[in-house]
């Protein structure tokens, strides 16, 4: 393929979904040249009128240029689309960011070493609305010469490009693990705007100090990381027993309001255990070894 | 009491944990005359070196300034100190910074409106090197008027010092709600890390991405709080059915990994019982529906 300038690199895109559509058509905002193609017609206009080139087929689609992106509702469909390309495929980057499991990325990178496709599995941790901006996280693994060479081009999609390492799984596994905070802190608000909309209180009146905390508990993380990774949990603040504690009013707070006790009970339940172990004196990054075992 | 230049109020401060000793910090360090006491002798040195007065008794103390601020293990411990000290605090605003529930922030507005003191239940929530902060937020419940006079001295403890309403149980509400959304995100990142880390990944490669996404979901809560409160949910980016089908990948790898699922098989179960109970096609706060039941 030769070298490309980044601003100029050609870029396909397969899968034109709400996601796959703001992947194109941030490449289009990069100067990239952009060809476009999906399984059923009629999502390209915007992206026609913006500049973007619709082709006639996939394999035309991917003849266009040395970097080819996909993006499909899940594995079975990059199976579909992607399998009877493998010979317009050799000699080209595939980039799949179709959600998936590690075991799919794994199985995809084999079919793609056999045919002589470079292939990087990928997670977009964004909404379609933050491509392209400093706020799209967009995880990439699968070989390192692969990578590099697009990085920039690949930077269109957000400033938090990251390449994770050399194991195609990874980038599924950072996804599952990070989809997983968000539904956790989804879940916490959640029921805390039951709890308090039990006591009159609007969402909308907690939401300035849930979100005022959230941001507080972002900054802890890189230091109970270290903690993790030292395998020492001091407790900087207030200890597991501490927690635990308050998880009990927590417990009679949801039981005297008439909300759900199902979320504080399972917190309790897991912080109880690690305190039953022997670890209430330590920080609550010591709740990782609970989580260690199967 | 009269009126004080809100620079020079005298404060007193009872209860010397960590907590306390930050909190007689700060209004020493804002330059207000601050007395401290403690049940057990010896945690005062630093602070009087820095300025703040310790008195021989709690009612010595309390004699000293119109704002008494208690800060204690638990609101047994407050009744203990505090009980006996109702004839001096009358005429006086008694702020009880104590964590505890609802109800006894209420029994001891009780006990405080018997005694002709003026009553403020509050909440901490930050860890005591943030006190003093932009970071802090400190929250207060009990009679406005009560609160009014002394919000410039209560603001030395923090930029969010937040009035919530007349009803004393709201800052421990608040309080153990907030917490509950700390609980939440920090098992989720534990249970992340130990998930990437049985894949070979340590807790500090993922830290990055984890705060991101955190950050990112803490920018969600406003617009979030605004569809609980408009009781509609619609899917502005993934509906629940898709969250629950990458649930499952979440469940899955970490079976695969040997890590515990317990976290992402509750997390599952409880969106899958929201998706079963017909809201797969609306966004992820509809969840709170299912937290408003006992």
């Amino acid at each position: 393929m030769g070298n490309h300038d980044a601003g100029r690199t050609p870029v396909t895109v397969i899968g034109l979904g709400l996601l796959g559509r703001a992947l194109a058509g941030a490449f289009v905002a990069g100067g990239h040249p952009t060809t476009v193609w999906n399984r059923t017609a009629g999502r390209a206009g915007p992206l026609v009128e913006r500049g973007a080139r619709l082709a006639g087929s996939a394999a035309e689609a991917v003849a266009a240029g040395p970097l080819v992106v996909v993006c499909l509702s899940d594995y079975e469909a990059v199976r579909e689309v992607v399998g009877p390309l493998g010979e317009a495929l050799r000699g080209r980057v595939l980039v799949n960011l179709t959600s998936g499991t590690s075991r799919g990325a794994r199985e995809t990178a084999g079919w793609a070493a056999e045919r002589g496709v470079a292939y990087l599995d990928g997670a977009v941790l964004a909404v379609p609305e933050a491509i392209g901006t400093a706020d799209a996280v967009v995880l990439y693994s699968g070989p390192r010469e692969a990578f590099d060479p697009h990085e920039p081009v690949l930077r269109s999609l957000g400033a938090g490009t990251t390449y994770l390492g050399g194991d195609h799984g990874l980038s599924s596994l950072y996804d599952v693990a990070a989809l997983s905070v968000m539904w956790n802190i989804l879940n916490g608000f959640l029921h805390g705007a039951a709890l308090l909309g039990a006591a009159g209180v609007e969402a909308t009146s907690f939401a300035p100090v849930a979100k005022t905390l959230i941001e507080t508990v972002a900054g802890w993380v890189p230091g109970y990381a270290r903690q993790i990774d030292d395998g020492e949990y001091p407790a900087l603040d207030s200890t597991l027993g501490t927690h635990l504690a308050a998880m009990e009013h927590l417990v009679r707070e949801s039981e005297s309001l008439g909300v759900s006790t199902e979320l504080p009970r399972f917190v309790e339940a897991l912080a109880g255990r690690a305190v039953a172990g022997g670890r209430g004196g330590e920080g609550y990054a010591a709740m990782v070894e609970l989580f260690r075992r199967p």
